[in-house]
């Protein structure tokens, strides 16, 4: 049976090491903290007054951590939504696939980091809010 | 035959994409711009007033880049030495096995991102510089 990915606060968000020695340092490790192999990393800064992501993926896994400043991060499902502020280095935010998502509220110091399970590929995104909600509507309602 | 690992800038300088759209947005994947599976990430902040590193790997590769703010990263093979500035969010520093290292004239903006080929482990560090120097020069003199 397939269950639709949970966007559960308590779930989806990841806490990491963070070292305070003179610095703090957080790090994330394959396999241990991190549920995916580490095909892709991409990050973003500079990106005030924007509203980003607003799609969703068909396979493709990801973690989003806030290195810097601070980013609100909402999540749907299809059925439930669900929004997160990442304020801290150490804590990322689990991205399933099938879950719509959106990066607001990016201050001048956001530096967002994105660790992904797959390199970019185009044909995995879902860009259109009506076409996810018919795929996600199709997979799961039969389920509910 | 064994070579020195290369310091030259012109090739420890990694570039990776830089994309503006309302944002700048760079990224990296494994096998394509990096050239070792990457099984560990780790990012630094609030290093202000520090000289990090000094030490050298047995074997774990790595690619340092700075997110935000600039960094210096000063490289030395044992025989030769160079210091480079990273200011920009795309551009990468190959580190390679047996370069000793020091990060240092960090801002209070600077997040500096690590990609490594290998989960952390103790005993993959050399922390003595004249260790290291004892080590490079059994492992490269003889050829040079």
């Amino acid at each position: 049976m397939n269950n639709r990915p949970t966007i559960n606060p308590e779930k989806v968000l990841i806490s990491v090491p963070l070292i305070n020695d003179d610095a703090e340092l957080s790090f994330i490790e394959a396999g241990r903290h991190c549920p995916f192999p580490i095909q892709r990393v991409y990050w973003i800064s500079k990106a005030l007054d924007e509203i980003r992501g607003k799609h969703a993926h068909h396979q493709t896994v990801q973690i989003l951590f806030c290195l810097s400043g601070s980013v609100t991060i909402n999540l749907d499902n299809g059925q439930e939504k669900t929004s997160l502020n990442l304020t801290t280095q150490n804590q990322g935010v689990l991205l399933e696939p099938l879950v719509w998502h959106e990066m607001s509220r990016f201050t001048n110091e956001t530096v967002l980091m994105v660790l992904a399970s797959a390199p970019f590929n185009e044909a995995d995104y879902i860009r259109d809010y009506s076409e996810f909600k018919k795929i996600v509507g199709e997979k799961y309602d039969l389920n509910e």
